[in-house]
């Protein structure tokens, strides 16, 4: 029995299924943009893959197709209510020139478990991916052949019952738009700076931070401004009168801080539903641990002689302003799909709601990324283009 | 200088401007079905109301015209990232059948507000108020002519920025659908049962529960299928340990509690960020404010011999509870557009995560809208059918 017919407590629906896929080509193909000339998501390519749920007779088959715009009832669940969920994947070419995902199941499970909080219909990962598979294939043309550079993916599930009428969506539209990409940030220094933000909380115990849904980013687009206003590149979200740190823009957050015994602790925000799970701060955290367990091995790039310790743990603004003064912060950097792994430079710390004292915390290793970051950078870049493997995290697309 | 081109820094694009309305009409005309046999967000009628932003020209022309699908590129911002608004309003029929609206410059202002914390783009409000007016005036044979019936009215404004580059949304959609309803709930008694929960929190500090945001709602669908499964109609909202009632479902709460002198407290929570600044909470503030004021003018239909003592502070549930068992909790009700005013018959206090132990807290008046909640009911209904006026809330359409 399908997932979705068990879901639904009805059997005679259908799921999801991959060997029904059709695909209707394009009469002509559009010209490929020269990388460097565009920004993150200007461009669209020839085709996106759309399949429908209907409550009465479950998921239609899924089509690849040209690119072109939805039509939807101006009621619909997903305008009115914003039942919308999404995920960022990226295909990369491996020196074979065939292209590559990073852990794709991953992005699968977790846009399921986005859609059950929604309330959406379900479906069957393992369908959806093979048919992901078909799209990138399809549309393979559009890597750029440049290091640094790939595919994003960007699947989208969203609630399109046509009615005003509050509640959840039992019709939904899965589509998958994909969108050439080069380094997301443009900053020469190739790091960024962020303003540590409490006056707008972008997540709360029982909330949904820990769940990838579009409704999690439009609240941070004003803070952002601000944060632009003052010269940062992106927010640091903060919860609590102690400061205490959940993500950076749309990114996980990492610090690494020297320990008295010569080795550094490398610290991140604990998986407590207030910030995303997210795919490469995993990676991340199971590349260090991998490596620590044995640093002879030179799993990561770092010496042996400043063993790494890992901490998932809750840490604040405070924690991180005196081991600046201490000058025992050596690093922070930022992980996500998008960035990869991105420096922190500088953190403004506010002291007054009216934002006019604030104070920088600085890196004691300088601009850009620090060792730690950057040997997750050299690694799981390695592993997305297939030029190194870990455990088979990085799949070829058939 | 208009409001577009001030908040924008740019003074060549257009603003909102009603005298450009188009009106195109539609071949043929729907049939009406009968009042009763549809349920709240059903029926689609003849005409919208829509209107276009783009950064580089500014407000499209208003068109009103055939209720058709919105078409919109699948990387639309409010697909990805719901910068989503609306409004709800309702136009009734006066005793002249002649279409009214209720306070309807409240509700554009508080779009304006809600477009501005999603950082759309800015527009006039009272432009788009005689759209709607045009909208509801071609509309009005749609408008049941029975009691408790009307035309409700959903503004909604979405971001259409063509991009999956997280950011705010610089073009947008702002389109006003209609729909015949009736008494939003069935139920027999009247009123309705709320599951108090915790495990689920609608809204923070520093949140966006203040605002008339499309986000604010698909978090609570979830919570809302446990409430049902329980046997509750609707969820009560509680922020913190100690229990603190923020809304009830979609609605304002409002508690009656019998004073030591005689009188009756009638309390509801502040509009500290958490809740929504509904407008039949803020008329029924300002209509029991006016009756207390002198009793004896009876503006609403309450005994002179029971004093009503109007708080907004924090209400928690334990503090429900302590009054129900005191005999004292004399009446619950929630407002709001959609239902005006419904008494709420009992609240399920959850003692354990698992949901196994639940207590209800219940009213000493019975079931059914206690004295305060019908007064307002009568006096509020009777403002917006036009049979009574008060500080010309009630507005002719023209």
């Amino acid at each position: 029995m399908s997932s979705t017919a068990k879901t639904n407590g009805k059997v005679h629906i259908a799921a999801l299924d991959a060997s029904l896929l059709t695909i209707e080509l394009a009469e002509t193909l559009k010209p490929i943009p020269t990388p460097g000339t565009y920004t993150f998501g200007d461009i669209k390519t020839d085709y996106m893959l759309v399949m429908t749920f209907d409550p009465l007779t479950g998921w239609s088959a899924p089509e690849i197709k040209p690119y072109a715009p939805l039509a939807l009832d101006p009621a619909s669940n997903c305008f009115q209510y914003c039942t919308n969920v999404f995920e960022g994947m990226k295909a990369f070419l491996d020196p074979a020139g065939k292209p590559r995902m990073f852990r794709p199941e991953q992005n699968m499970a977790r846009l399921v478990t986005s859609a059950a909080r929604m309330a959406l219909p379900m479906f069957d990962p393992d369908a959806l991916l093979v048919c992901i598979n078909k799209l990138v294939s399809l549309e393979s043309r559009w890597i750029p052949a440049l290091p640094d550079h790939a595919l994003y993916i960007r699947p989208t599930m969203i609630g399109t019952k046509p009615s005003i009428k509050v509640g959840a969506s039992d019709h939904a539209t899965l589509y998958v738009i994909v969108t050439p990409v080069g380094p997301y940030f443009q900053s020469s220094s190739g790091g960024v700076s962020l303003l540590a933000v409490g006056e707008h909380v972008r997540s709360w115990p029982g909330g949904t931070g820990g769940f990838k849904l579009g409704l999690n980013y439009s609240p941070g687009f004003v803070p952002q401004r601000i944060a632009s206003d003052l010269g940062y590149d992106q927010v640091l979200w903060l919860l609590g009168e102690e400061k205490q740190i959940t993500e950076a823009g749309a990114m996980n957050f990492f610090a690494v801080i020297e320990r008295e015994d010569g080795g550094v602790n490398v610290v991140t925000p604990p998986l407590d539903g207030t910030i995303l799970p997210g795919i490469t701060r995993d990676s991340a955290l199971v590349l260090l641990r991998a490596h620590a367990a044995d640093p002879s091995k030179q799993l990561l790039a770092l010496p042996a002689s400043k063993p790494v310790y890992i901490e998932e743990r809750v840490l604040t603004v405070p924690e991180l302003a005196a081991a600046s003064a201490a000058g025992t912060l050596l690093e922070c950097f930022g992980t996500g799909t998008a960035v990869l792994v991105v420096a922190i430079e500088r953190i403004g710390d506010v002291a007054d709601p009216a934002l006019k004292t604030i104070t920088d915390i600085v890196m004691s290793a300088g601009n850009g990324l620090g060792p730690v970051g950057q040997a997750l950078w050299d690694k799981l870049l390695a592993l997305k283009e297939g030029r190194d493997d870990f455990h088979g995290w990085s799949v070829l697309c058939n």
